[in-house]
């Protein structure tokens, strides 16, 4: 068995444990892992690690693909080995690290990190630890995604391959790896649509790099995705009229443009929604694929997808594996840079779908950043898609915490997407289409269709007085922020219990 | 002499008076107009249309390819004929009436416009007015700029065309007009250096949609740069060291990477700078050449540089048309669609350098609103080369209006420019090189090198109070914009006028 996993005669003497593997890891260094969306992270060498770090000084710079497992970070954050980390992370405990100021976390857009690393100045890449269906003399095969381990592999010095026999060999022909080459001799992406095979099914790679080989046996971590519920049913039915209805404008075809749907419960939700919504023939350009995606090929609406990871459920990981031969020829995973490659995205002119902590009546997204301050998992591929996208969806619901806090502020705590980048803002109440409107005409549209009724009359006192002071963007600046100062002294940015009243309009100096 | 410039017999017969020609643009309707920072923008048919509005109503929604000189936006503006207007602006009168609410402005990418209006949201282009060199049975050959001149060609109904006699003729074979196909047949754009010529030397466009020619005689107003002074060469000086540091670690050859740099007096003063810089070889693209790219050009340090437009003040203007034989083979004008566009960005690899009105602690950019509400310009082009470059420089003097403006502040009043779009800020006190780097280390770089030391200690003083907080990137919510208050109520952010003391760390709810 271990020959069909291990090609190459020579590299089966490079199998060890865990520990051995790990040993190669020491104190200071830059490790790039596999891994985005826990999918195809590494099962086995973080574990080592972190034990390694209960005993001695041990504290990495981590890059991965996007967020891993929580026996990556969580492991690895539990036993104070990260101090530094990138592009994306969603764990619990690192992220308690990060906002205490202990970890050094470096947000990254998610197609930029490869770019970075090539460019030099993050340093080197001490030790790549790829996990992988099978090693042969040309390269590895990853398994349920490919985000950042094509560059690691090339510009590490060493790399640990972590074969994990319970990722079914079948996934061999699901990947196709292509990376730009280095300035000045990059050539544009010859990516002209979504389902087009541009490079190899396997990484790249010289089995002289490969310092160990780890075999391990494990899935990876069920992605939990909270079922769809009434917001979200709504949310995705006001995105399904919305391309209906501009499909009978002429302009959008009967099969939309290729869909990215971003990371999360809500984003699973408007797939799921896409389920009955009538279109066919659809396909998905995106970084990650939920079960909404699974769902949506079986359900024969979308006839391909590709991305950089499959992080599914434990059902439709099972699903996934059962109906492989099914799935090949219709799924794709390739590099995080390809996925979210701003020249992809225009060309292929993307309808991208991500879901906003809160929005402000001028239409600038918060992504990232708890009541302006505290990180929550990364910006991820959000600025890659919005940016370029043809059309530039985010949803959320429109309250919080039981209503005390609006989603729909005067003015986002943190910017993570700028107006420019919205084009639609969607809540459970309705849909706001902001294209081609300036930013007065955008609060209009937002309060009237995406704000919930608890705030719509706060945040329309709140643009009377604003407006009166005049700007193209008007704004109280000293009590733009108040509904977040307020939620924090209070607990709640209801307008009964918190909102102070505008003060009285002031001329506007000379 | 017009059998040169109007090559086509029966288009002479389409010759009228600017009176006659504007009467083709009816109340309300959508005109697309030349011009990119004034440089080539129409100088008779604005003038008409103005004339009419003074006794009728007329009112119409303003496209071109950026600002466009006075005497189209001033003189449309006073009269009342803006109601909305989009890419971008630089005019006085404009801008009070946008920052009053009475016109409509919508500010964008500058490389999305076309984009936009293919796809057909932003409503069909009634008419479009293009000056140009000479026109004939293929097209029109424009004048000192490309900017969205070949999308309204493309797009609108009908086409009157300038025909400007103190343009000289040899300008022609300085422009390469290439627009991207539509989806789904989108190809890559084929360009993969600055200098590589892919398109047309004029605009293609029918002759049946000439519906009017109108013959001028009339220069673009001259560009105002203010000449460098001791901030402005400072920053030019730690920028050139920065370079050079750069290639000494390797990271950057010789002759760097293609250059673009931002309109306005510092950007301006940064090329000057690089004339006794000792780099040669140099290339820009850009979104428009200044005196300091001509400049750059004579001194032998750029080989070549290409744009959308070249907006010159008198003096350069005359020397370039006096040099164009020899300009010609070294410069070149591109449709803003592909001077800015994130493919050709990303692919170059970029050095982008734009000018921002304040940026804060974590290197958040604000670029356009004054005060967080007041519309200076616009966006521009600054977006599309920030975020897509491979490297992001954002340069602004550390203080203004006499020191009572800090240009780093706590928390920017507006985003147009999230941290992981810039890379490096340049002000006269010095360079901070954020790459790589987490907010909190952003923060101390950022204080560090780039505030007056007139407002060092109150930044440091509100960072160790918002890190008492936690969050990945600290603040005190309730304060964030208090400079920005304080400046509109005092007039001064000077911490000894107007700062309050920071209030006493509150525990974080839990």
């Amino acid at each position: 068995m271990l020959e069909e996993r291990i090609r190459l005669a020579q590299l089966r003497d490079r199998i060890m444990t865990a520990e051995e593997a790990a040993s190669l890891v020491l104190d200071g260094m830059t490790v790039g892992m596999s891994g985005f969306g826990a999918a195809g992270d590494c099962k086995a060498v973080p574990l080592a690690l972190a034990e390694r770090a209960r005993k001695q000084s041990l504290q990495i710079t981590l890059m991965t693909g996007a967020s891993v497992g929580y026996e990556v970070d969580g492991v690895l954050a539990e036993a104070g080995a990260i101090r530094r980390r990138m592009p994306f992370q969603s764990d619990r405990t690192l992220r308690k690290q990060i906002n205490a100021g202990d970890a050094m976390f470096i947000d990254l857009h998610l197609s930029e990190m490869a770019e970075q690393l090539r460019d030099g100045y993050l340093g080197p890449v001490d030790v790549a630890v790829i996990e992988a269906v099978a090693v042969s003399e040309a390269g590895i095969v990853p398994t349920m995604s490919v985000g950042n381990s094509a560059v690691f592999a090339a510009l590490a010095k060493k790399v640990i391959v972590e074969i994990n026999l319970d990722m079914p060999l079948e996934l061999e022909g699901l990947h196709d790896v292509y990376l730009p080459l280095s300035r000045p001799n990059r050539e544009p992406i010859p990516l002209t649509n979504a389902a087009q095979r541009i490079g190899l099914p396997y990484i790249p790679l010289d089995p002289q790099k490969i310092a160990a080989i780890v075999v391990t046996r494990k899935g990876d971590s069920p992605n939990k995705v909270l079922p769809p519920d009434a917001d979200t049913t709504q949310i995705a039915g006001h995105l399904s009229s919305f391309f209906a209805h501009e499909v009978r404008a002429g302009r959008l075809g009967a099969s939309l443009q290729p869909l990215q749907a971003g990371v999360g419960s809500i984003a699973n939700a408007v797939l799921h929604g896409l389920v009955d919504s009538g279109f066919s023939g659809l396909r998905m350009y995106s970084e990650v694929l939920q079960d909404g995606a699974i769902e949506l090929l079986d359900a024969g609406c979308v006839d391909f997808a590709c991305a950089s990871a499959i992080m599914l459920s434990s059902e439709y990981q099972t699903r996934f594996f059962e109906g492989l031969d099914r799935y090949r020829s219709r799924v794709m995973l390739r590099p995080q840079e390809i996925s979210n490659h701003p020249e992809v995205i225009r060309r292929l002119g993307i309808i991208a779908v991500n879901t906003a902590l809160e929005c402000d009546i001028y239409g600038n997204v918060n992504s990232t950043h708890v009541g302006g301050t505290h990180m929550m998992n990364g910006i991820g591929g959000s600025g890659d898609f919005a940016r370029n996208a043809y059309l530039s969806v985010f949803v959320t619901k429109s309250l919080a915490k039981d209503g005390d806090i609006s989603s729909v502020v005067p003015m986002v705590s943190h910017v993570d997407h700028i107006g420019q980048d919205v084009d639609v803002i969607v809540t459970e109440h309705g849909l706001a289409d902001l294209r081609g409107l300036a930013p007065r005409e955008r609060a209009q549209q937002i309060i009237t269709h995406c704000a919930d009724p608890l705030y719509r009359d706060a945040l329309r006192d709140y643009v009377a007085k604003a407006s009166k002071r005049g700007g193209q963007t008007p704004h109280l600046i000293e009590e733009a922020l108040a509904w977040h100062a307020h939620y924090r002294e209070r607990h709640s940015m209801r307008p009964d219990q918190t909102l102070p009243q505008a003060s009285q309009p002031v001329a506007e100096p000379a």
